[in-house]
């Protein structure tokens, strides 16, 4: 393993990490564009744009952007977060080059008005798809209803209103702003040449021009609101707790995926054994979501309506247990043992390890070892995590529900 | 990487593949039992029984099963097919000596009366629960009508009347042949010690007592029958169509597959440039599916009610032009590429790896690299893809729809 790091003259970060032992290699462009980075006018836009650079660039057509990929065997897809837009593909090595000056050629994408008039009704597709899945839609209200009206509430699609009016000039000026090259990552990883990524680097993104861009960073508490939708359609009680938890930015996001990892994965947790084995609800998890300056815990419950009651009875009990008593020395451990596995076996493909590079990257400016990271983990303390709920209670919560009338 | 082999006195075999650049480790059991091995009375066995093994041993309660993999951190679970069982588990290198033990007691299990019953009413759920995903019960039934009463067409999971009728004793009937040692592979992957494994499944497998077992291997062309299913509540018309191709065994596999992809990936295939890219269809792929003997092509398509009569007609002028005028080179070599890299990246990972290493060591009693693999791949001709589609041309089939009234 050998980290390489070029800053390009614009302010392009491109880094590496070359595994001469891996059969394959994987490469992405990490930007910082999110939904957090929307005002309520132009809601939906950082996701509009990622469907927007598929459809090619003034020498591409969508259909040759198509076979383009298609050639290379490449497995490529993007994705939109409420913090950042991914692009990203894995290829055999010898396919690497190639696929790089494709991506960075789709980073300058025509952004025809023909094609933005087209793609809208996709995404409106998309917008009422979601609506018919309650378990997305309870997170993406309760992240709302918990930020309060702060941009880091705002929904990664937008609504129907907001794609309706938005314009092709707008999503222009928000492209020319957030994918300036020093708001941008280019990461690589796998059995690859870095001179090779280097200069196309150089050669394909060396004329993009620099922007003042920017990001408002600031922790916040949560509102703790509570509140309830009432669909007629659904049979199901669904119930989403936010908390506010550390950043990305936070040492301490280790004991943070720990403690949610013993009170919510999704088998053998506190959840599993008083929900979901006792058979109160079907699906009981806890994940912590670290995000840039701020951080959430927030979990999913689905059950019954009839359930409701002793659900929440229940997870009080939990949640003011943890307070009281703290976590276990071996649950910790059993913990520390399933974060780990899943750590070493995602970072053990190059597609996977490039996710943790570029995000370690464009969050801290940090090169991190998967050991740095299995060191870290092993290092967490129960006395780590008994603080941590000292200063962030998760039983503090804002509550979502959304259910049968 | 270095092949290990161990046949038991018993007839287990034993197999790894030794990665030392690996940083995880995986192993499996693979069962030579699925739904063609069953009779129409004990119909769904197969899938039973696979929930059955988790509920723990003589020395084992339900629990303790949880406990003991949550212990070592393992990404662990099982499934069945038409064609076999399988028990996996990937690991971080110094779990995997735990992990095997654990499963090989699994594999010994207690089946009481009273999980049994408890558990059957787990497995009606989930036949309830694929009742209403119509993609699945497409496939289901089109399987069925193509091998026209042959075990090759069973369901996995049975229906409610064959569950509801199968009593415990049936279970342990089924699961004294099947699980027998002769009828299984413990397979292992990565980074591991491979003198611990082989001496854990001598002490802990090597009592499992030998039993004649077999299985009844045709060949079968498929009954071409065509049919149609009017559900009331389905907005969307679904359809499978199937026909015959050659046998997990045969050396034909790789074109088989690129055969496939060349007609029906799901990008950039010619069913997606003349169904999905027109707008006629919302899905349409075709799969080969490589079989104990035999195998089939299955294509599956859901478009709208009034699209039927044009997808059909599209659908039939793909394969006549593909018996007529073959493929390109081109669009062999961009499938190779797709095929190659999927591969690849399958196999960079042990628990991927080890699914390759037990089907072939199951099948053909055969050890392949990934190496061998990928050049049986790059080897296909644009003529062996045509004398393919000489003997099992595609355009045959047997269809099944699901639609609305």
């Amino acid at each position: 393993m050998e980290f390489k790091k070029e800053i390009l003259p614009n302010g392009l970060s491109v880094i590496g990490e070359v595994n001469k032992c891996a059969k394959s290699a994987a490469v992405g462009f990490f930007v910082e564009a999110g939904a957090r980075d929307e005002t309520e006018q132009i809601n939906g836009v950082s996701h509009f744009l990622e469907h927007m650079l598929f459809k090619g660039t003034e020498k591409l057509s969508p259909f040759a952007v198509n076979q383009a990929f298609d050639k290379t065997g490449a497995q490529y897809n993007a994705s939109t977060s409420e913090e950042n837009t991914v692009f990203y593909a894995a290829v055999l090595p010898e396919y690497l080059a190639e696929v790089t000056e494709l991506w960075t050629g789709l980073m300058r994408p025509a952004l025809r008005d023909e094609d933005f008039n087209i793609e809208k009704n996709v995404i409106k597709e998309e917008i009422a798809m979601y609506k018919d899945l309650p378990s997305f839609e309870v997170m993406d209200k309760c992240r709302s209803l918990h930020f309060d009206g702060r941009p880091c509430g705002n929904s990664v699609l937008g609504s129907s209103e907001s794609i309706d009016n938005l314009t092709v000039e707008q999503m222009r000026d928000y492209f020319a702003n957030r994918y300036a090259p020093n708001n941008m990552v280019l990461a690589c990883t796998g059995n690859l040449d870095w001179d090779r990524i280097c200069s196309i680097a150089v050669g394909c993104c060396g004329n993009w021009q620099k922007q003042n861009v920017s990001r408002k960073l600031e922790h916040y508490g949560g509102s703790k609101k509570k509140s309830r939708i009432e669909r007629s359609n659904l049979a199901r009680e669904h119930i989403c707790l936010m908390s506010p938890s550390v950043s990305a930015q936070d040492q301490r996001r280790f004991a943070a995926t720990l403690l949610s990892t013993i009170v919510g994965d999704d088998m053998g947790s506190r959840f599993f054994w008083e929900l979901v084995d006792k058979a109160l609800a079907e699906t009981a998890t806890m994940q912590f979501g670290a995000m840039d300056g701020t951080g959430v815990f927030s979990s999913y419950i689905r059950c019954s309506g009839e359930n409701v009651p002793r659900v929440l009875e229940t997870v009080n009990n939990v949640f003011r247990d943890l307070s009281r008593s703290g976590v276990a020395d071996d649950e910790l451990q059993k913990s520390k043992n399933k974060i780990l596995s899943a750590l070493v076996i995602k970072n053990e493909l190059p597609m996977g390890r490039l996710v943790d590079l570029g995000f370690n990257w464009i969050y801290s400016e940090q090169y991190r070892t998967v050991e740095d990271d299995i060191n870290a983990i092993r290092a967490v303390t129960v006395d780590d995590i008994h603080s941590l709920i000292g200063q962030f209670n998760p039983g503090d919560f804002t509550q979502l529900s959304i259910g049968p009338a």
